[in-house]
């Protein structure tokens, strides 16, 4: 990274995708870190897993319907990522509104639900989340993990970007470039770390 | 982890205590995601470097006074922190309020600031973060980055956790905790993952 201006061949997403491509034999780099808003407007946090990118830069994610933060989404779509690469040492900090996609009928659900491993499935069948403590009374053979139609309490989250704050670690100064969707382009400034 | 509940053993603190020795070999299991409150209502979330426990599970940060999140901080204390620890595949998620203290008449200020590299020193003489890029014009050879006083722009956060999500991901089901505090205590319970 030179110390010149270089916004007008600054792309996030790209940046992004290389990121990915860079930190593969990392496993933690497809985890990044969602900040929701509570019901009293206390701000809440938490680890989820990168399933994919889709039309206009949107970041795809599965959650079980009956998370808190599917109901602290209905109450306030606004979300932010921190994605963080440990290894390139880069940031991205994504501001964007989430949209929850039921399973009935999503191309995307039964897509995403195909991808994910037998046992991240038979969580969807596990007791209410964040409920009170009850063992896995459930005989989980008689349920149909491998099912190609996921049950209603799998859905899909869209999470749709509408501002980034890159920053790259290595170096000094350390380049820190703002992104913000203008229609259907991105306008990037370099600003100061 | 057995099945059992094991409520009044669980302590999250020393949990997290013990997460950061056994990642120790890892350096961003130093780094945690801090959400905060923006000015707009909506979430703004980004890495930050653990610097140490203080009383009453008191956990440290130190920042920059021009940086967004001060701001957002001094509009609204709430912030939420997700920390995962990616060897042991366990996550604390901790929701708390943030003090932040100027470094003038700081013990703990001076402190952390001796703690520091030379070149994180420097950061507190870079030109306004988040501003319009400017080149680094200052002559740093000029300024003391190994003056025992930390500059103005120099401050510390002090983090208080008022409720703890504990999650470890490895085996099946996964182990959850929820703790909040209770006067100068703290009460464990175990909730499905």
């Amino acid at each position: 990274m030179n110390r010149e201006r270089v916004e007008k061949d600054f792309s996030w997403i790209e940046r992004l995708k290389l990121a990915l491509k860079k930190n593969r034999r990392d496993p933690s780099s497809r985890y990044f870190q969602l900040a929701t808003i509570r019901p009293d407007g206390n701000p809440a946090n938490r680890t989820v897993v990168f399933r994919g990118f889709g039309p206009n830069e949107e970041i795809q994610l599965i959650s079980d319907t009956r998370s808190q933060k599917i109901s602290e989404l209905k109450q306030k779509q606004n979300a932010a990522i921190c994605w963080y690469f440990s290894d390139t040492r880069e940031q991205f900090r994504i501001s964007g509104v989430v949209k929850t996609e039921p399973s009935r009928g999503s191309d995307l659900a039964q897509e995403l639900w195909q991808k994910i491993s037998e046992q991240a499935r038979s969580q969807f069948y596990w007791p209410e989340p964040g409920h009170k403590f009850e063992e896995l009374a459930q005989d989980f053979s008689s349920i149909d993990v491998n099912s190609s139609t996921p049950p209603d309490e799998f859905c899909v989250l869209r999470f749709i970007p509408t501002e980034v704050d890159y920053l790259l670690l290595r170096g000094s100064p350390q380049a820190r470039f703002r992104s913000y969707r203008s229609e259907n382009s991105w306008i990037s400034n370099r600003i100061n770390a």
